[in-house]
């Protein structure tokens, strides 16, 4: 028995019955909708025990239960076990989701209470539904973790830094024209925002109160005349606040954001988009406006790069591939000489970023998996568990940097020694759906899923796929992970799909992985860019990022076509080309060798 | 000054203004909303001279306006001279939709009118929301221009013919089940149908009544205890009366079906496909029972064609394939020996094909472009107009015919003589975006979206693109376009996407089309099948239906990836195996050498 969470549970209960709560729903999110959350906000976590990174918790009387996905349910049922908690398998057939068991489970007139800021407008509001026919009611103003909490970590609130014009490309007054003109094609006079990296963007600015993500707890809100940032008092410096003076922009403090928007006397319409607003701020902004639902403007405009910062992006990505270029020759001269292990492998990789000018931060924790343990797409290395490295098998090493100039992301698999055919073909094919995809060329108008088949392909024709998107959209000096665009083939119905747009950048990573066996990634990034224009339409292209060499110990030339071998040779003249001129002489002439013609 | 166009307008204006009718619309569609409409149907082309595949027509008192899609901009200009009607040149920028004109135009209380049997249901939502805006009334249960017509041709009624269950693969009494589950799984007690290839898949049964498809003018009624058929009474003849009797199938008379509508009591709800059924029977069925929007389920049933009508598919295939292959070393022998013409040449391929065992008409009236023509998608020749065949440039001929067995439909473009090497660059280009679309290995829940740029990848290399989808969904013995699945790689907002079943039917047709050039098109026929399943998913793949010759004489294989010869010369290998059994021995040794190894 966990006797901490049966107590948490038991007070929590004991709050539940004094207001007449019949259930109490906490999720994994902070009140910025973010796919990494701090700690402050995991009550998720201190409540049920479960660390996993995506997982809700319903609690009723006498029972609770646990919603998470694939990934963590082996995790979640050794840690779950002696709580009384029930795990709910998402997805697997016959377990209902959260709204579906409320639909199924509440009596008429139950009340469901939970805090609104975690839960985004478009879950509250269909949770609302339930409630309506149920004719019960939410309580979406509380907390109640946070009284029972008692060690709770504090809130970060770590200085926000400005960037300078020079390296965004455009002022604060330029992207808030661009968005106003944006919310007029809407015809929306208002906007609230609430999504970190969005306002980090329009704003110009830069935070660190969430682990490799350079953002600070914000909102903002931009109406025809005015646009007003909210940041934690305490995270704005004299120098930040007399910059923001000179801006088009109206600093107020972040706790203020509630009665700011209660006291607001709204010109027009509201725009939210509803799968990032939390249900509380929709729920306040309503009562005294028409809202319209719809994407943040800031998401599509900050996907596309302007020409500064992609030139900003080419140099960074230059010495980022750099550092994957020497740890591959330090790998592989050092295998089976001195000691090495994933952590220590990792280590090494952390510290030549690290050493690389303009770095802030990794981008995320570095994944690095010897041979069966990198068939685990999220396998992390710890100090009680990881494998030692010797010269035979692959490895698989995915990381990335935060730099004044950009923000990273690349995986390589190298061979450490000797490995079997199969293990040969599987690496091949993954290299070749890597270049066909970054050497499309197609027509404006596509999006990732027309792409997604010319990485996928070689290993479709081997029937092997792997389990995840071939592509995801890359913040500028933000989040690693960001939308609207991806490579992702699948379709769902209402799905939204975002056109490539020129200056979108994307990762284009297939890869195989053999349980128990190994694991492959190649992931490149890359830039969509005009190409040709004529009657025909407007085509497009990719321009690579990135350029670390494809490890050539691991290429069977015989399943390749004619135009992949020369994808790879020219691929591999530009990484010659654009790294060796920052090498030692004896590097240069080591990369000249692993960037040979075949 | 077109007088007789004239005359019309001014009678209909006389009896518009004599019911106090503002507007007066006429649409192309006949009451089942067809591809292709018979004579009957042709309401729009009697009172505006426009004799193009698609428009429609708003009469005013003053004015009146047609509006009709880019293949028809030139001759709808020559065709509505003199008649006072204005073009509206859809898709145009600032062109209004028809529903956009009447929301600018209407004025409080206006009244427009329609043949409500002749809009669909999705139309005449959007017109009544208008109309209601507008304080205004639509007169939908009217036909003016019946009153007008006196030369009006006579309603096809042709006899109905019954298919044995040997040829359909299911009984009526099979297929009859397979829709109510999967109306049950809608919640739908009750089914309205009057798409005629779908009532015809679902009775067995085919007709006569449209040009060169199989269908007979019918409406279906599916409720959970019985199903009704509605017939003309005179399409019927005892045989097939008689077979009826034997089905769990109420015969009715077709012009009872909306007295049948108005007096049915309805258990449950009724599921009616807005895009397809007309306006005119939604009101009806609305007044009496509660109405549930969906695809007909007959469509995805009748894509997914069973084993008994593949089998069927895969012999009639090589006869019409037999039929191709004579028309290729007929044309190829003869021209510069014999005259002929893109007419006389389309006459032979006809001839062959009608003296095919188990023919009963073509399936869509042959192409047959020669030179530039070609480049044209829609070039009919005709008696007035068209060229003479010489020994130099390419010929297009796509074609195709109804067989008691299946459906077909096949282009190929053949060389008569010398052509440029860019034309031999484009033809390969096509034929590797063919081949390598006919050899795709996928994931089942992939779409046509996700592969369409198998097939244009070639092409779009070379900054070319085709302006038509690569592939459309084949009827059985039914129409040559059917859905719902496709081949079309370009996203529109909330549209459908068919996930490819096993037993779907689609053709596969890339081309290349320079105006003032040349034209090619080729065009095979292919089913969806599964392949290996396993830990990844369940696999898939085409099988080939068509079998003949690419002609080698306009094939560069410089251009091509080793894959790609690999592909042509199974192919070839395949047509030689299927096809020289049916052919003499001279016949035999020529299919051999145009199918040889490169």
């Amino acid at each position: 028995m966990k006797k901490h969470i049966c107590d948490r549970l038991e007070t929590l209960r004991k709050m539940m019955k004094e207001k007449g709560v019949m259930y109490y729903y906490i999720t994994t999110a902070d009140y910025h909708n973010s796919e990494y959350a701090d700690d402050y906000f995991k009550e998720r976590e201190f409540m049920s025990g479960f660390t996993g990174s995506n997982g809700n918790l319903l609690i009723e009387e006498d029972k609770a239960g646990l919603w998470t996905d694939g990934r963590y349910f082996i995790q979640a049922e050794k840690e779950l076990e002696g709580t009384g908690i029930t795990l709910f398998r998402m997805a697997e057939e016959g377990v209902p989701t959260v709204t579906e068991y409320l639909e199924q489970n509440m009596k008429d007139g139950d009340v469901l209470a939970f805090d609104g800021r975690t839960v985004n407008t478009r879950l509250g509001q269909q949770m609302e539904e339930i409630v309506e026919k149920k004719q019960g009611k939410i309580l979406y103003q509380i907390d109640y973790v946070d009284d029972i909490w008692k060690e709770r970590p504090t809130r970060k609130c770590n200085e926000v830094f400005t960037l300078d014009e020079k390296i965004c490309g455009k002022t604060v007054a330029e992207k808030l024209d661009m968005v106003r003109a944006a919310m007029d094609k809407k015809n929306c006079q208002n906007l609230v925002l609430s999504k970190m990296d969005d306002i980090m963007w329009l704003f110009n600015i830069r935070g660190r109160d969430v682990e490799c993500n350079p953002v600070a707890l914000s909102y903002a809100v931009i109406t025809k005349e005015n646009s007003y940032l909210f940041l934690q008092e305490n995270a704005v410096t004299e120098e930040v606040k007399s910059w923001i003076k000179g801006q088009p922009v109206v600093l107020m403090d972040y706790e203020k954001i509630m009665e700011f928007l209660q006291q607001q006397t709204w010109q027009g319409a509201v725009l939210l988009d509803e799968g990032n607003i939390s249900y509380a701020i929709y729920k306040l902004v309503k009562e005294s406006a028409e809202v319209i639902f719809g994407d943040n403007p800031t998401e599509l405009l900050k996907a596309m790069k302007n020409e500064v910062e992609l030139q900003m992006m080419r140099e960074v990505y230059k010495k980022d591939s750099l550092v994957v270029c020497r740890f591959m020759k330090w790998l592989k001269e050092n295998i089976g000489k001195i000691p090495m292990t994933e952590l220590s492998a990792a280590e090494y990789m952390d510290h030549l970023r690290k050493n690389t000018e303009g770095f802030i931060d990794l981008s995320f924790p570095t994944i690095c998996g010897y041979k069966e343990n990198a068939a685990m797409m999220h396998y992390q290395a710890t100090e009680d568990n990881h494998k030692e490295l010797a010269p035979e098998g692959m490895l698989l090493i995915d990381c990335g940097g935060q730099y004044l100039g950009g923000t990273t992301d690349v995986t390589r698999t190298f061979a450490l020694g000797p490995v079997s055919d199969e293990i040969k073909v599987h690496y091949t094919a993954v290299a070749m759906g890597m270049l066909r995809l970054s050497n499309a060329k197609f027509l404006y108008g596509c999006t990732g899923r027309n792409l997604d088949i010319l990485a996928r392909g070689p290993l479709w024709d081997m029937n092997i796929d792997y389990k995840c998107g071939t592509g995801h959209g890359i913040g500028y000096i933000l989040n690693v992970h960001e939308g609207p665009q991806n490579v992702r083939w699948r379709f769902m119905e209402g799905m939204k799909e975002a056109v490539l747009e020129e200056g979108m950048v994307l990762s284009n990573e297939p890869g195989v992985y053999i349980a128990d066996s190994h694991g492959i990634r190649t992931e490149n990034i890359m830039v969509t860019k005009n190409a040709e224009k004529n009657g025909d339409g407007q085509f497009m292209c990719f321009e690579n990022l990135t350029f670390a060499p494809i490890d050539l110990d691991l290429i069977d030339t015989t399943i390749m076509e004619r135009k992949d071998i020369e994808n790879l040779n020219r691929y591999h003249k530009k990484v010659y080309e654009k790294i060796a001129p920052l090498m030692t002489k004896e590097e240069a002439a080591w990369l000249k060798e692993v960037t040979r013609e075949i």
